[in-house]
């Protein structure tokens, strides 16, 4: 089976910075494409979708629905790097991310994240904020304990798990119930419907492509 | 690997009544084994851990800590088959159930309990209890959405899968993830630390040794 | 305003043993009234809603939608035997209990419920079933907090308030919110909607009629 | 009894812009008093809290803890207007929105919120973010429905009501009961402990005190 190049996603720029697919120009507000009014885009060039999404996020008020990055609390040297590097690139895309708020992947994807200048949200189980990391800028204390997985699920586009066991898993499958796009990274559950990524980059590049709805385009037989 | 024969469980009955293992003598109503107060207990037999459930069951007020089955909605009638005879047994046990009291695995499965004399108890995603199956006796309308898995897991001493997809996905995580003993039937998810039990009766002994806290116990070399 | 005299709500019972209300039949599983098929009933005689309520709980499957209790942690030893008294009452009516299972009224009120043969059920807000206390029958442990009381509220057909404070002012308020009945005895809050009752048979004869859904007729003007 | 004056709470601004009082110096992202390690600070002057709040946001680094704002989705005219006031003032102050992200008092105080630069949280009762007000930033579907109340009293230091019926009844009460501050304007509901408040100033200046922890300081006699 081929293997879908989404950096190649067809998206286009036109002149006046609208991000344009067809006849259709993306709503950076509603996350949903809208028929063109006008009959003609000008100065149309081809951008892909991570550069897409940078360039709306820098340009327009977009919508920050939150990604969830999920993984163990107690989490190896290769996963923390793992993380910190994708909460960089996250926030490089201005993307909101929304995680559990604790410690292991959670506090390393925090630290990355607001290192490169996001916001990380953490939807603590606790009763006190200050159960939070040292890096979650927003801290939302549930009190309702591990049943706050449910809501990451359900709350995120898109999930991508780094590493994991029993809790992880839990939200990988509540994402997927939900229709979630559930990326896998280092030895997170194997879970059918789940991709596994072979790197960051191509995590954040089906990332992007489920921002445009364009990550399901059936790709044509070689 | 030996395979342990919980049905052998070195439990006994004593002429008041009372299952003693060792020297303590289990308290139906606690759950837990206390030590005996008594010297020597008279005329004990052994007894397997299933009669000695269904013994306290019609003898002694029994705290009714819940089991858990969980399984898809959209059921083949294998699974619906197996669930209305687990339901039946478990109600001849003196288990009380809880489910999320919605259709195919859990009809079945309320169906079958009920039949037998139990009071299935459903714990409903929904906020109108009249969503409910038309076996369940107690319905419980959390409002809550699929989160409500995450109470099932929790409040269940065990959980037995009989199939399912996501959802039941999502209560096997959370029930390995609290500790609980998940018990697979038919085509249930593979998850490690799940047991896949061989048929019916396999999944009775197992949770009557769960309930004396004797399904851990190591087996003796051969 | 005249205060209605809901021990007289106009119910008949028929020689078949049916609760009858003009031409249609109690059906005590699906809590509806349905269109009799019968021409006439024979036999009628009248029956207050309590009594009619405990006919159907002894001759027929009737489904358990639970009442709901609720009040202080710490309560006051008149609180105590009021709980208790209406616990027993809920019990002898075949009505099933369900409330927080913690201390005070809590507690009071499952003693009452289970001494009256009642299987109380404790919806904990805590992760283990031994934080219940010690006459809960059916311990749910949630591990949501206090976030159960909005689960409190919305799965019982009506709630009684026995005192309390800002946890029982939070269940009230959820129960007005999703229309239940709201019945308040003793020191609990006041609030626009909620009915102070002027004992525990009053509080009886209401929750009976809720039952039938005759306690919103209206008065005829004296 | 003495009215106490929160905007004059007794802070102090040194020459390094660290917020003081008496020995100790103010750390926006633990929001906790930290005994001062230098012997004196230089050049002091008073500031209000209100002041300095907005100083340290724009200054520092400070832990996003959020205001919950809540009141109904049937707002009158006159709630929108002071929710609207109210969300400006609080982007003004660098504090962040948490609400139930649905429409009336909700939709007004997003709207404010955002006009003045803020980014307003909306954690919704639906499962779908697309349920969200047109102006909420950040959408956080929960799908757990109203269950939701108890979290936002949770996650939030403060709650201020505009208004309000059962559902923000049920919020101030879990405030209440979790020890939260809870400000009261226009016709929201009576409750004891929750402090009315004469006009959106006199709030703000509570919520500036509160996150100093210096709104239980007793006033002198005068």
């Amino acid at each position: 089976m081929m293997t879908k190049d989404y950096s190649m996603t067809e998206l286009w720029i036109d002149s006046d910075g609208g991000i344009v697919s067809g006849n259709a120009v993306f709503d950076p507000w509603q996350l949903t494409w809208e028929e063109s009014r006008s009959h003609e885009h000008r100065g149309l060039r081809t951008i892909n979708a991570r550069d897409a999404l940078r360039h709306l996020h820098e340009t327009a008020p977009m919508r920050r629905l939150p990604v969830g990055v999920i993984g163990p609390r107690e989490a190896t040297p290769g996963q923390c790097a793992i993380a910190g590097k994708l909460g960089r690139e996250l926030a490089n895309l201005g993307l909101t991310l929304l995680c559990g708020g604790k410690s292991g992947v959670m506090e390393a994807i925090c630290r990355g994240h607001a290192e490169a200048g996001g916001l990380p949200i953490g939807l603590l189980p606790d009763e006190d904020w200050r159960a939070a990391n040292d890096y979650v800028a927003i801290p939302i204390a549930t009190g309702i304990g591990n049943a706050r997985n449910a809501i990451i699920a359900r709350a995120c586009f898109a999930l991508i798990a780094v590493g994991g066991g029993y809790g992880t898993l839990s939200e990988i499958a509540f994402g997927l119930h939900y229709g979630r796009l559930v990326l896998t990274l280092d030895a997170a559950p194997e879970v059918e419907g789940a991709i596994r990524c072979t790197d960051i980059d191509d995590a954040l590049d089906r990332l992007a492509a489920r921002v445009f709805n364009r990550d399901t385009v059936e790709m044509p037989p070689a």
